[in-house]
């Protein structure tokens, strides 16, 4: 059993869902598989908008959304969460990078310390010179990753997992898979639980 | 503790809403407090639109949703469910029926009638004939609640509980208070029911 769990850096709500997977993790037994997609790319590919565009125009709607996070927030007790002033970074560099860092073994490290990075610290994550200081300062190969950055077969895999994701149904960020079943928004992340279990009885 | 439910017979969402609020009724205590707005004056007092219309162009999105209904209807083993083919029902009428119902003393029959006669056989509720044969089917008071939505006071206050819903922050529906907080659509039910718990135990 291996859920799915598709995300982009540049999403706050997928940052949140990463803060939660692994009580989830915990009570099911199962780990989820983390895959880097390019949610700009998502976005022209399905014709969609963020959340900020498409409800820029709508009274209530963004007011909504935002108390609906508080609350998530509230919930589960997260402390480290900031609104990142930068919003929307730009997150080629940073996805392209999660590809790098899975050829170079170091995914999750890399994984956990971009969200930290863009979520909690709320740095501006597209900016070169930041993100070299942000991989060094977690340890990780800066060099070797913003080399291979630039690598012919890391730009295609971004892309190849980005067009896989849509014709797989998904549309915007955070996505999961269990099995088949598609699941958006951290707000469906019980729903994801709910299905990881039933699918394991099934098992 | 008195949450409210705030619906339009014409969202097939309010209906399955409707369907599994007695169980969460059982299960806290609580007791639901129906309010009647006309979605269609809260989208252009909001400057929204219904999901078809808004996702329209937007690639895997409406699959999604509608594959999430069906995981709705299948989760909580709902058989009494069709999409009604003469969907957008224009539901000005049934809803001005339900303030007269409730003036008349007959709302929860009525409210209970309409979204079966909507959701479950799928009529064509905006015809005035099937809205007199509907009414008479269900032993309500035809003539008298045909008689009333005509009432200046009866189409007053569906404006006013709709214009009322909007200056607290609701955008769509189904739409739930629970105290001060809003959740929006069928899929925060389980938050709608924690939210109960919590505040009777803070009471």
């Amino acid at each position: 059993m291996q859920p799915e769990f598709l995300f982009d850096f540049g999403s706050p709500n997928a940052y949140l869902a990463h803060l939660i997977i692994p009580a989830i993790e915990k009570r099911t037994g199962a780990r989820f598989k983390y895959v880097p997609i390019l949610l700009g790319g998502v976005f022209r590919l399905t014709n969609n908008k963020s959340p900020v565009e498409s409800f820029a125009g709508i009274k209530n709607k963004l007011e909504f959304q935002r108390a609906e996070m508080q609350r998530f927030i509230k919930r589960h007790r997260i402390t480290a969460f900031k609104m990142n002033p930068f919003f929307p970074v730009n997150t080629l560099q940073l996805m392209r990078g999660a590809v790098a860092a899975e050829l170079e073994g170091v995914f999750e490290p890399y994984v956990d310390a971009m969200f930290r990075y863009m979520w909690a610290e709320a740095r501006k994550m597209d900016d070169p010179e930041v993100i070299r200081a942000s991989l060094n300062e977690a340890g990780l190969p800066a060099d070797t990753l913003l080399h291979r950055i630039q690598e012919d077969g890391v730009k295609q895999r971004l892309l190849q997992t980005t067009q896989q994701a849509v014709e797989r149904g998904v549309f915007g960020s955070p996505s999961f898979f269990v099995g088949k079943e598609l699941f958006f928004g951290k707000d469906q992340l019980r729903d994801v639980e709910e299905e990881i279990m039933q699918q394991e009885r099934a098992a």
